[in-house]
């Protein structure tokens, strides 16, 4: 990565960004659509709201050298995507910051802005600008601006007591090899925007146990179905390996990137299974719990037993030393 | 900067978020408009079309300890500014994303923010999300997204051959302030899309040198009256202490953040000049020179001569080393 005889510190800034428009191809429009103006130009759909969204992934931070250039960049446009699914949204454009120090090797980048303009083919965003600038050796990193635009968006903070808990896919372990392999669930997103029976969304990123506080609002507490928290096979091998309980890497492990959401408690909760499994037959979908007042004894409870479930971190991004 | 008992690794990632928050008070709107949802939402203006911009401003690169963090703050958000001014548009929205070491101090970044947020009331944007990521100790680097609109956008490239080509301001020398002192031109840029006789427009980020070229397209050139450029006084003192010409500083210097425009060639340039100082009368307008079809002699001649000018190179923003 840093160690190449072709760094992109011999090459003008005038090359780099031609290489990166050039490799991001058809990903990215001639101006005033995309780069070549003081601003990239779009009509937003009419009668639609704009959501902005941003992320960052950094080399020694997000990743390490085990992980290649083109799935870096395959993950930088995902996990933005994965915030515009959490609204039920659709992605329109993006602006690609690059920060790094001159040694980087310039295939390495290369790889990166490959890697990251096919994940925006696959979903239809276009990136239509961005910045170079310079870290110091041996740095890099890079932000995503997205833009993207919702009829109906879907918010935290809409659920009411006696509201259905549902959340896709397994949780857990994502470090096993999920957190650069997941798809963003931008269907199912807008799906729930649409269904209309849903009454709050976000994607999982941080665990559940600390998430699933940020999409109640605070006066809500909710009942979870242990034996129904769909534990990823992952988050068993991550437990073997490192002790712990697989339940507790389903609750605390970040970066599941599934949908969290709640679903009107007036709702028939199988009724809407049956729904979902017509529209994504392949994607788990599994009803863990219930919002209700939030008790006495805490705020997220285990069913069984109406104590409160012991694990209540999540991953955080910026650890103190 | 770097050397605080206070520093914010002594802090955790949700600390941090609610201090920017607090830090930015009214410039940050509630969710979902602002920071605490997935993504922040908003209505674009009906019938405009969105500007998409970006600029970074680092640590090393972009300024250094002799820099306070407020005009830091203040020089991120205005130069994303001076690329909607360059539109003719109007700044709505902007996310801001922050990359620093744990060492970083926390009363800077308390200062940064500060900064950011005062720039950005005064030209009523928000800033309604961003990023913190961890980066290593000793750096700081900072990203703004803007997101803008405007009913009749500017681009470049509109001029034809015997259009007038007008400057605001003073130029060169901008290293001696006003590289942090400038003003967005917001307004004037927003005057010319409402006059409907600018035929292009651009702000001057890299040099007239650079930028001049990048404003005609490809099959013009220009002749300059040099007697007509408005040579910084502060272009004059780097000249007596580097060496050089000031009107070479006038050329070549970056970051003028003036506006570089183009007229229909069939405008009376005099009646136009005294439409501008009507709307603007404190701030100086030069018509320094002419778009031409490109001579065989070079892109920007002298009219004097006819002969090229000396001057063809701008700021490189990503220096080879």
């Amino acid at each position: 990565m840093f160690d190449s005889f072709d760094s992109v510190g011999a090459r003008g800034e005038l090359d780099l960004i031609g290489s990166i428009r050039a490799w991001l191809g058809s990903r990215n429009p001639p101006s005033p659509e995309g780069i070549g103006d003081d601003c990239a130009v779009f009509l937003p759909p009419p009668g639609t709201q704009a959501l902005l969204t941003t992320d960052a992934l950094s080399y020694g931070q997000h990743f390490d050298r085990s992980v290649s250039a083109r799935e870096a960049g395959i993950k930088l446009v995902n996990r933005n995507l994965s915030d515009i699914a959490a609204m039920g949204g659709t992605p329109d454009r993006a602006i690609l910051c690059l920060l790094f120090g001159p040694d980087l090797a310039y295939a390495w980048l290369r790889d990166f802005v490959l890697g990251a303009g096919a994940a925006a083919e696959k979903e239809g965003l276009r990136i239509v600008g961005g910045d170079i600038s310079r870290l110091e050796k041996g740095c890099f990193t890079s932000m995503l601006t997205v833009f993207g635009h919702s009829g109906r968006p879907l918010f935290r903070g809409g659920a009411a007591a006696g509201d259905h808990i549902f959340v896709t896919g397994d949780l857990g372990g994502s470090i096993e090899g999920k957190h650069f392999r997941f798809r963003p669930r931008l269907r199912e997103g807008r799906w729930l925007a649409e269904d209309g029976r849903c009454t709050s969304l976000m994607d999982l990123t941080d665990g559940l146990a600390k998430d699933l506080p940020n999409l109640l609002p605070e006066s809500l507490g909710a009942r979870i179905d242990l034996d129904r928290v769909p534990v990823d096979p992952a988050a068993q091998r991550v437990a073997a390996r490192q002790g712990g309980d697989a339940m507790e890497h389903a609750f605390c492990d970040g970066e599941d990137y599934e949908l969290l959401f709640t679903v009107s408690g007036d709702t028939e909760a199988s009724a809407f299974a049956a729904a979902w499994h017509q529209a994504f037959p392949d994607l788990r979908l599994s009803r863990i719990g219930q919002a209700v007042a939030v008790p006495r004894e805490g705020r997220v409870l285990d069913h069984a037993t109406g104590r409160p479930l012991p694990w209540t971190r999540g991953f955080e991004h910026f650890r103190a030393e």
